[in-house]
């Protein structure tokens, strides 16, 4: 039924025995040739993606979401700069992660080495389609990516420049694989293929997400909905905290590390609300709050299902909380753990935030759109993982490779 | 139907809030109790053990797996150094893996941080229970055990040790639970409590770690059957060579690092192989040997199926092959990914191996034997991980945590 899939996956297994074993010089060439040929061609670029965006349009997709799927000149310098920052990133391979020399001798070294064959199953954003595949590959990976069947076009075109850009360097053209299926069964069938796929990465909404972490048969790394939490505190100083939630709604309200529910101190509501509303009045940003907000500033309600609601869009719930472990609970019950911040100018309550607050990024004092790998130095990233197991947080280079001991004994026996 | 379970999961959790938390002194207590009083308690253990031992007994079960299963002194001491290496262990909780200072002085730090509520289902070893726990426990988990219904008397002794050891520390004895059901179906139960359980770890025989992996509803830490295999290359020193393979199967037979297959170059079989079977003829050891084996010395052919047998066992299968290329493709073919080793003097032949070969552990001139926490200097395992994913190869401290970043800022926003 998918015999083009099937296909695929034996490519990209043939392709892993290659490139699991080139040398970083091969794997940089590419990327220093993907980055040309991504600048290259950006009329082309822009015209596949216009395909892609009017088709949205006409089906009355949400602007935000629209505002994801666009390929505009930015964004096109952003995937050139990605490809220039992954050339530039140290190969993960080989590295000595960890060693043991015995008292005998034998000499244990913890080296890091690809995974295999991942796949990936994603949304609207065709910079996902770049970030993922350099990643995968400079860690020696090779990659099937599903993505939104809203993004064909512009997927079709950036597979094939990497595909030429692969061929440039002298690596198997292979190493990347798209799946075109746009019906929804494809997903089932890729979710089934333990043993071909080692490691399965879903990134988009929660019910993308649950569905493949249900249903998949292979090691799945979660990569997480962000229902973000602000605790503006009662110590925090109000307009430097007022400017940290400005940026982490309104930046870019499409992305998962934007905030969409804010937890407020009673002390400091009545000060704090009026000029919370006066700048998302300017920005039009609407406010949904809970009863005791609602007696501060005019408001629509906040419903049960708000709290859990990833909005994506210039919409957020306020809750006025009566202290630091009220916000705490709030969050432990709601949270997708994410990435949660507290603005205060307590030290005691910054501390137990951080260690109470059990989310993949805790902060204080900053916006939680600070939660990509990008900002945090890696380079690009193939999401952000909610889960705890092998990877939390922003995923690089370094968390698509495991490790393997290799030992150098001298007939060595254990004693 | 299992409401003494359910009632286990959720103490586990209530622990887990707790212990998560909790500084390592009072964690060092609890170890420092658990040594004495398996101390105290040696012949009230061996006297539960003998229980056990005597059903298998007249169950006919076989004397390497009876040998599992025994609590003899020389095991109640490794078990109290067990409880005495993990106390004089780091702490792993609160290290900071890596840090990232951002030019604009955005501090992040990545930092260990518990998993949660961890279960393990295994078989008959009782000492397993004892070196999860501490494990476990010492990196702030809480830990449901589920061992073989033949340890259960020796099982329930050592836990009601944890628990005194526990309560002498001030930490929360529910932070280990025995599951005392015999039935398989409570195994079931287990696997879906996604939710409850964050992390899974079947330890035990290869159709055990299938069921679980097939089963489980949450991650799974595959720790792994080892069918390891060891290539004689044409250049190794035959007499050196025998005695590492002296040590690799008959030093303790029942383990899964023990060899299974032995590899030979055909250009030394004929004066490797009357060497090796003069020593296993000594040892009793059975050879199982393919047709080329056959017509250098006399022993039973080997069957397809030996290939992929983990005897666990006096017995070993040899194949002679014509380069080290043929090795290695067996062991692709047949090997469960635990421990494999390559005896040579020639350099390229050596670097080739450690490449080529996919296993958690690979090794040059050294017993299999070796592929162990206590050996790796991690103090006590909690078993071998034979998959890809978050932990590869013995499973200590560290590899029962997670990360999670903090970010120090002063309202920082996100450009």
């Amino acid at each position: 039924m998918y015999e083009d899939v099937e296909l695929s996956l034996k490519n990209l297994r043939e392709a892993f025995e290659v490139l699991s074993r080139e040398k970083s010089e091969k794997k940089n060439k590419f990327l220093k040739r993907l980055a040309e040929k991504i600048d290259e061609n950006r009329e082309y670029l822009k015209a596949e993606n216009s395909k892609d965006v009017e088709r949205a349009r006409e089906l009355k997709v949400k602007e935000s979401l629209i505002d994801r799927l666009v390929l505009n000149d930015k964004r096109i310098d952003e995937m050139i700069e990605s490809c220039q920052i992954v050339e530039s990133l140290r190969d993960p391979i080989g590295e000595v992660v960890d060693s043991f020399v015995r008292e005998d001798g034998l000499t244990i070294y913890k080296v890091r080495v690809p995974i295999g064959v991942l796949a990936i199953i994603y949304e609207s954003r065709p910079n996902v389609t770049i970030e993922t595949s350099i990643l995968a590959l400079k860690s020696g990976n090779t990659i099937l990516l599903k993505g939104g069947s809203d993004a064909l076009n512009s997927n079709k075109a950036l597979v094939k420049l990497i595909k030429q850009a692969l061929d440039d360097a002298g690596l198997p053209r292979n190493s990347v694989e798209l799946v075109e299926h746009t019906d929804r069964s494809v997903v089932d069938y890729i979710l089934k293929q333990r043993g071909l796929i080692d490691l399965i990465i879903p990134r988009g909404g929660k019910s993308l997400i649950d569905y493949v972490v249900s249903n998949a048969k292979m090691p799945v790394l979660e990569t997480g909905a962000g229902v973000c939490h602000i605790f503006v505190d009662e110590s925090a100083d109000i307009d430097k905290s007022i400017a940290v939630i400005d940026n982490a709604k309104t930046q870019r309200p499409g992305t998962c590390n934007a905030v969409e529910t804010l937890l407020v101190h009673r002390k400091i509501a009545s000060e704090f609300l009026p000029k919370l509303k006066k700048l998302f009045d300017d920005k039009k940003v609407e406010i949904r709050g809970c009863v005791e907000t609602r007696k501060v500033i005019e408001c629509a309600p906040a419903t049960e299902e708000d709290w859990s609601t990833e909005y994506l869009d210039l919409i957020i719930s306020v809750k006025v909380v009566s202290s630091l472990d009220e916000a705490i609970e709030h969050i432990k019950k709601y949270s997708t753990k994410h990435s949660e911040a507290i603005l205060t100018e307590n030290y005691s309550n910054a501390m137990k935030f951080l260690n109470a607050v059990d989310s993949s990024t805790v902060y204080v004092n900053a916006s939680t759109r600070f939660t990509d790998g990008g900002q945090f130095g890696m380079g690009a990233e193939i999401g952000i993982s909610t889960q705890k197991f092998h990877a939390r947080g922003p995923v690089g280079l370094k968390e698509l490779t495991t490790t393997k001991f290799i030992v150098f004994g001298d007939y060595h026996v254990r004693k």
